[in-house]
């Protein structure tokens, strides 16, 4: 069989030097498009953010991958082609990451890791009497340290979602989902779909974000989502900038409506350095880092959606359906 | 049935202030010394840090309840009624609590959690694109953020070190134990006992120390034993302060063997506010915050505890083997 070429689109990042060698291990020869002989030859495409006009000199493309979970980025991109199947991730792996990056925040703010660390700076034991009593030290009725006090929300229930969801069950944490549609249930969590949004979120401590970027979730955690939320929980934003009203977040921190946030995802990234978010101490500010699909995994990935497509198998892994978004 | 009396002998803490009511709930009545009509009508004590002659005074105690899952300062009592059988805590929610507690602090050092929060601090993105690959930012090869490439190790396989085991698995991190003896398997992870520590740590790049405290224990992480682990690893200490030689972790802090300590525990406790260890970047500082049985499951243990001495079964949840030491 020959050797299938790809073309590398991307304006954030050089996918070759990334992707390429992964690729190779595959069977599967990613350039970049200065490295192809002639546009007509390459029959898929590797990207992440194109240009707009990025996908208009290739005739053949049988197929596009995205290397990410989401990829509103491509399916806003206006020289797509629409009658090629696109691919987005959907590896196991990765999905690990992101439930691992979620229980780091939701333990950080259920055990108050924040005060540990500031106390840390300065010397400070806390409580003086063994530690024991730590949960009481800023004065507020703040839940013990059982995760039996202290439910996580899950909001956006695909397979990072449904991820995160397990690996706080496995700790013991209640947990509740929300999604657009009723989903496959996950035993041991409790579902809500459709219009049950303020009972989803009237017992959450800890509302972990992981949402796919479509109109409907655009700005959804905003002032509204905010009050339905108990006093004093906490907003870890895990999916994109965009699902995030900034300004209203900022003013539920204030108000003290919420306690802390943890955010992973910008409007602009590069968060840009004069930003409030960044010295705000209730806020812990991450560089976009929550998971990474290995090359590997995203090379795999590439390779078990080509050969489906070839043998005619109409629902590869991680086919994206255009009109839900994800 | 008339109520049981116990007396609450602890040099650290009230123990009627904390844990009376939910005593009472029980069906115990739980008095300090001078709260007694006599020292004959205590029939249970309930203790922490006993002085050296506590137990003294109290000729009728048929049960002694430690409040916390170690119970060396009880054991090393010389007034301790040696015939009166010795019940720790094992409570599952306490075990929760632990696990949660370490998860947290191997999702620090393995998603480089020290690094992100450092750069915050100075408005930095790290990687300026996009945050994929925030792992090289230290120029070091550190590990992936897939928990696979970040092999997590137990040392010390009671019922606190197997549930951190059970969650570490649950997150898909490669688990490894071990411990004095053969244990009941955990599935998924891979045990060592006996003389093969050095085998156990030789592939372990998150020591995750939770041991009884005994003789054989007693500062048990030293320099051969970090020089027995691969160069970068972490070291997190959740047990007792006198497990860690804290000489031999700062030189092994120094010379790059470890990347990272987190320590919960200490010789002297609160830590003395001049210690270097709070002010040290690569040490994190908690103040024996990692777990604490409720009042309620501590009341409920010494319920049933009693009830079964009573009863004439000679194994509550909880006895402790004084020649084990736990």
């Amino acid at each position: 069989m020959t050797r299938r070429i790809g073309v590398a689109l991307c304006a954030a990042f050089d996918l070759p030097a990334i992707y390429a060698d992964a690729f190779a291990a595959e069977g599967l020869d990613l350039r970049a498009p200065d490295a192809l002989a002639s546009p007509e030859e390459a029959s898929f495409a590797l990207t992440f953010k194109p240009e707009p006009d990025a996908f208009a000199p290739y005739p053949n493309l049988g197929a596009v991958i995205g290397i990410g979970a989401g990829v509103e980025a491509i399916l806003a991109c206006p020289s797509r082609p629409a009658d090629a199947p696109l691919i987005r991730q959907t590896d196991a792996d990765q999905a690990d990451q992101m439930a691992g990056f979620a229980l780091w925040h939701i333990l950080h703010w259920h055990r108050r890791f924040d005060l540990m660390l500031a106390a840390q700076e300065q010397g400070d034991w806390l409580t003086g009497a063994g530690g024991l009593r730590l949960a009481h030290v800023d004065g507020a009725p703040w839940p013990g340290p059982s995760p039996r006090d202290f439910p996580v929300g899950v909001l956006g229930f695909g397979f990072l979602g449904r991820r995160v969801a397990e690996a706080a069950l496995a700790l013991n944490y209640p947990v509740r989902t929300f999604s657009r549609t009723a989903p496959e249930p996950l035993p041991g969590a409790e579902h809500f779909h459709g219009d049950a949004l303020a009972d989803f979120l009237s017992e959450v401590r800890a509302l972990v974000a992981v949402l796919p970027h479509t109109p409907a979730t655009e700005r959804m955690l905003d002032a509204a989502l905010f009050a339905a939320l108990p006093r004093g929980a906490v907003v870890i934003n895990i999916g994109r900038g965009v699902h995030l009203d900034a300004e209203a977040l900022t003013a539920a921190l204030d108000s003290g409506r919420l306690a802390g946030a943890s955010l992973d995802v910008f409007d602009e990234e590069p968060l840009p350095s004069d930003h409030p978010f960044w010295r705000d101490p209730r806020v812990v500010v991450t560089p976009h880092a929550a998971s990474d699909a290995t090359a590997r995994a995203v090379a795999r990935a590439a390779r078990a959606a080509l050969d489906d497509l070839a043998a005619g198998r109409a629902s590869p892994a991680g086919l994206v359906d255009p009109a839900a978004g994800y």
